[in-house]
């Protein structure tokens, strides 16, 4: 492939110029001017260690939180490399905002159908056997303005669109040594979990899940949870919708059924087009976006570049990602860049030579138990106009022969 | 384990009882008493979203620089979880302090015995094919007071010890691409890297390493290089020592032979019992630590809790850690976490039962070479005591009856 690059975009005007032009027409890569540097900065020492490391003033990457004191913010997709999210840069969804809590003062109980009902501190928590796993985690509302009809869906960035989906290392104690510990009933199959935070958010999870991967964590990347994350302890749903990662976690209730709370029944729940609705559909369905070409970015000519993009899937590992750089006539599979972990972020490259003229870019991702990301026209056949969340239909961006490249809404 | 952990805990006291009495004795736990929190959070809302997220007032991880306008700071293992350390709490090692670069006016520039000598804006490097890797670094001069006599040594804690390695998701584009490009010469055997800070820092490093996996990174746990780090593009060696990962990378020198520069030649080479020394000792050995339990701690009481530690190998992939709780008398095999990557730090543990006694916790890695973690005696057989780098001895922590946790240097 880099011989043929090379090839291609070398004719006519040295290589180097060729790269230049391709590259710097890329919105968004300019750098503010604003920032001071020397000259020569071999002539002068620079800036000595400290505590914290800074950010380049030079590098714009931030979160969008939304108008007004604001439930959410959005991850930067399209400013991002890999797979890992740095914890400040984790997109925010939260439903009365961030609490602050001193962790001296926190505990967890945990009780209803158990044998010993137990009240655990953070210091009991951290002293159980820890597990450490990186996982995506996503809001089961992402990425609604690639289905329903949106006159302004064509300028939305990855961000935009898609940015509240992240990824990264959690730690904390399994559950199911906490359930063990308190000696769950046979006869339970489900749990409350609640939040301290003040809309003492709460959803009910099926008991299998608390015996399998359900994590109770307390720290994200390597250090302590962040408030907006639900510092000093969450709990992580690995592939499960993100309002069930219920942050702030204060009490978790045993039960022999589901607890039918505000966020399982008024919503969180998908109306199907023959008037029922799916209820409890918490697993987040496979699937991807192209994060490089996107909107904002403009290419400046033809010649050869890295599609890149993120795939998951809330069921296990990724199998293969296609990619069409021709509206969907063909397709062509992506690799996909180890480690390929069970529900987490997987980063998917190709390389793709662009004629000048004007496509669409898609991608569609297949997970380990077969299933691909629908088309928008499949996925409204069986969920209908109404739903709310899980909006996992292909993504499409349409390059026009200028360069420019938007949202194509509805062209998978 | 889990069922014996409670069997052993719960008898006499309540386990939470005995649980708080265990992990409320850990120094650093608890947690600071100054930051302002609502009695009920329940009953106020919280703070709205943000562009970036900031830690929690109550936590307190930081690095630790040196004295005065300190040219390197540790990353504080003890406090980290998992194998992912956060961009700014990576230890930092430079010259000649940080310098400021605009990344509009970088370029790098490759050029010596190739075919096409090329300067490489910042952009066209990001055109390239990328490649991200979860790898660690480690400064070659890291634990150097757990080889010399030291009569503090006991009162290091992992992040004063052990603290200049840290590990995280790079993201660049592959030297090899780069080489490839330019067309490198059969004969070249050897490259020089250039920093353009105020040292203007180089290293000579075997050109197979620029074909194998040598990154030319420029962004880490997915965004951009902090300045600390190298911004806006570094060299990335996984598995060599660190100052030949030159940061702030301006020039690449293709050549036959070594340059024999100050940092190779009156550093960075280890001078032997017989009057000889070692040059170019560019790998990093096996090495490992326990991180917890680990001086400040102090174990509050007898009990069941977890061993928890990190191995890495700059040859490849860790194959087992071996930890004794009875200063080396016997070894039991430690559960090594997933995902286990080459040249990565990799997360032990080990449940233990301290039964309140006096004892000796060491820790001692295997790569999947085969070679094993020396004791200190062995490690100063081969390389005698004026050796500056490459201290991979067995560390080992004292846990005195009363709980403190000590560093036992030489007792392995």
């Amino acid at each position: 492939m880099l011989s043929r690059m090379s090839r291609t975009i070398r004719p006519g005007i040295s290589r180097r110029r060729a790269l230049v032009a391709g590259a710097s027409g890329v919105i968004g890569a300019a750098a503010a001017l604003t920032a001071q540097t020397p000259p020569d900065t071999t002539k002068i020492p620079g800036t000595g260690a400290t505590e914290i490391g800074a950010r380049s003033p030079f590098e714009k990457a931030k979160r969008r939180p939304g108008p007004g004191r604001s439930t959410s913010s959005t991850t930067p997709l399209q400013e991002l490399h890999g797979i890992i999210t740095p914890a400040d840069l984790h997109f925010e969804r939260h439903h009365a905002g961030i609490p602050s809590i001193d962790p001296a003062h926190y505990s967890l109980l945990v009780h209803g159908m158990v044998a010993r009902p137990t009240v655990f501190t953070l210091a009991d928590l951290k002293r159980f056997p820890a597990r450490s796993m990186i996982r995506f985690l996503e809001c089961s509302g992402n990425g609604g303005r690639n289905y329903r009809p949106d006159p302004e869906a064509h300028t939305l960035s990855p961000q935009q669109l898609d940015g509240l989906t992240s990824c990264s290392e959690w730690t904390g104690v399994p559950l199911a040594t906490l359930l063990r510990e308190v000696g769950v009933s046979p006869n339970a199959s489900w749990f409350l979990a609640e939040s301290m935070d003040a809309a003492v958010l709460a959803r009910s999870i099926p008991m299998e899940k608390g015996f399998d991967d359900a994590l109770v964590a307390y720290a994200q990347n390597g250090e302590a949870l962040r408030p907006g994350q639900g510092y000093p302890v969450r709990l992580f749903l690995p592939g499960y919708e993100g309002s069930t990662n219920v942050k702030w976690l204060r009490r978790i209730e045993v039960a022999a059924a589901p607890f039918m709370l505000r966020e399982e029944t008024s919503k969180y729940t998908d109306p199907l087009p023959d008037g029922t609705a799916r209820q409890f559909s918490l697993v987040m369905d496979a699937k991807s976006i192209v994060t490089e070409p996107a909107f904002p970015d403009r290419l400046a000519g033809a010649g050869w570049r890295e599609i890149r993009g993120l795939a998951w899937s809330g069921r296990g590992r990724i199998a293969h990602v296609d990619v069409s750089t021709d509206g969907g006539r063909s397709w062509q599979r992506a690799q996909l860049e180890d480690p390929v972990l069970p529900k987490c972020h997987t980063r998917f490259r190709l390389p793709w030579h662009w004629s000048g003229g004007e496509t669409v870019i898609m991608s569609r991702a297949t997970d380990e138990t077969g299933y691909a990301q629908p088309t928008r026209a499949e996925l409204l056949a069986v969920r209908g106009p109404g739903t709310q969340y899980h909006f996992n239909n292909i993504r499409a961006w349409r390059v026009a022969a200028d360069g420019t490249v938007t949202l194509a809404t509805g062209a998978a």
